[in-house]
């Protein structure tokens, strides 16, 4: 029997698909990166960089990353893959470093929630080494945060959406993709200014509405009445108001542009059922509510499936 | 053993606290009623009326009901207890019935989601006997409607809005109480209007905002695209926008003041976040989501407890 396992263990192991992997920004997303590309046994080598040596430490201990980064210019030039999962707000910093020392093989992508401003800031940063520069967007949050709370499933059957730049080789762009398949994501192609039209609607314009709302409460008076009965409609409508305000603000600014028309169209849906309400035109508004009740029920159906 | 039971069976059982129990509307709220004073074994009989003759057959089946009303005449002199479980539309009418054939001990109530509203129609509808019905809301919706979706638990540890008018006699205030309370329920009291603008708040508004996002995107052309991206945050936000579209155009209808005055607050609300967001405001937008954020979640603590 241990004749065998010797023999088992001299058996080459085949060559990873991503011989060195880097990870700026070892929270749950750039975490569960790594986890999920381990799990697939598609890594060699995974290397964290962080603001925070106690959350290296953390995503060391706990098998996330193989080693802290200590010094880029020693860690990029051999890399083939880079992930940047950092906050947008020092994506700008983060890709001037890896700029600098990158490989020529070597693919950048980013895990942000926005994507017209993360490739401007790429744009600014790679100059003529921007094909090499995919970004990306992998459409899964939690209620959690941090290395602690990664997962090596987190991308399972979840989309990402990746928004290549006209300057990106077929190559950069299949590595990238074949990264994301390898965490068992569904992987989607979309320009960078459609991909943060569509988000403003379906996420970043929600979450301000709910915020919106549950500051409306929380600044009267009588606050304690009103939290006092609400029930579980209010409950999941405002869930999304419990996150995280740093985070929220910078999704917010980065895609002003695009949030500031959802709102506007927003403002004028809600303007026509208040105008409805006012003239008490009930008919107006059950159809109002029919549409809404009919494609909101396809979607879900659609989600079921 | 046998004639042990014959002796248990001989033993003359307490009388319930409510002989008979009449309900019209037997539906989810109505139906549910009456199976929670059952399982408290504190109700004689259960006497039906609907609008749809399959709808009673059903709960009577189901035994949510022991008898299904033919003759209003005939049924509401010698009840103890009435609850009118209809559409808040279809109470001026109840009403009108009630009021014509109740006892001077008959004690009535409702179960609709606006109070103001159904005062009014009592205060129209009961004239000197107005002192014998006492309005009620109880908050506790589901997914499923109709009798066959009853359960006696469904008001367990739920709350119940009583709003007593100045007619009631401390007695009927007493005994439309005491049901809920057997029901599992916690009682509240707010005046008619106080709850009118709690509910326009905390239910009425988050519901007409989910209508209004979800209306919005399925009346663009494009719609598929950003229905294609929404995911948990949006899912849990529209959640409410599936409700049904008449009984929200009727809500909405009769709690037309307080609803509108909600709306125009949360308009401010928005235009506030708004012009942050334009004028590039990132501390007053972090500090508003953190406002909200501490409110939702001290809100959630709560609710957890």
């Amino acid at each position: 029997m241990v004749s065998d396992m010797s023999e088992l263990s001299t058996v080459p192991e085949q060559q990873p698909e991503f011989g060195k992997v880097v990870i700026f920004g070892v929270g749950l997303i750039g975490g569960s990166f790594a986890l999920a590309l381990k799990s697939a046994r598609a890594v060699g080598e995974v290397v964290g960089f962080g603001r925070r040596p106690a959350s290296l430490r953390e995503a060391l201990e706990l098998g996330v990353i193989d080693r802290a980064g200590i010094n880029p210019a020693h860690e990029l030039g051999d890399a083939d893959l880079i992930l940047v999962a950092t906050p947008v707000g020092q994506m700008p910093d983060v890709f001037a470093q890896i700029a600098s020392y990158m490989g020529s093989e070597t693919v950048v992508t980013d895990g942000g929630s926005t994507k017209a401003d993360v490739a401007s800031a790429a744009r600014a940063a790679f100059g003529e080494r921007l094909g090499q520069f995919v970004p990306a967007h992998p459409i899964a949050g939690a209620e959690h945060s941090g290395a602690a709370a990664s997962r090596s499933d987190l991308y399972q059957g979840r989309k990402v959406v990746v928004t290549p730049l006209p300057e990106n080789t077929d190559a950069a762009l299949d590595r990238v993709k074949r990264a994301w398949a390898l965490c068992g994501a569904d992987i989607y192609e979309l320009t960078p200014e459609l991909h943060d039209r569509v988000f403003a609607a379906v996420s970043h314009l929600p979450h301000l509405l709910a915020f919106a709302l549950v500051r409306d409460l929380a600044e009267r008076s009588d606050a304690a009445l009103f939290f006092d009965f609400a029930a579980s409609g209010f409950r999941d409508f405002t869930r999304i108001a419990a996150s995280h305000p740093e985070m929220w603000r910078d999704i917010c600014l980065a895609n002003r542009q695009a949030l500031l028309a959802e709102i506007e169209a927003y403002q004028a849906q809600l303007n026509d059922l208040k105008a409805a309400l006012a003239r008490n035109d009930g008919d107006y508004l059950q159809q109002s509510f029919a549409v809404a009740r009919a494609a909101r029920r396809a979607w879900g159906d659609k989600q079921a499936r």
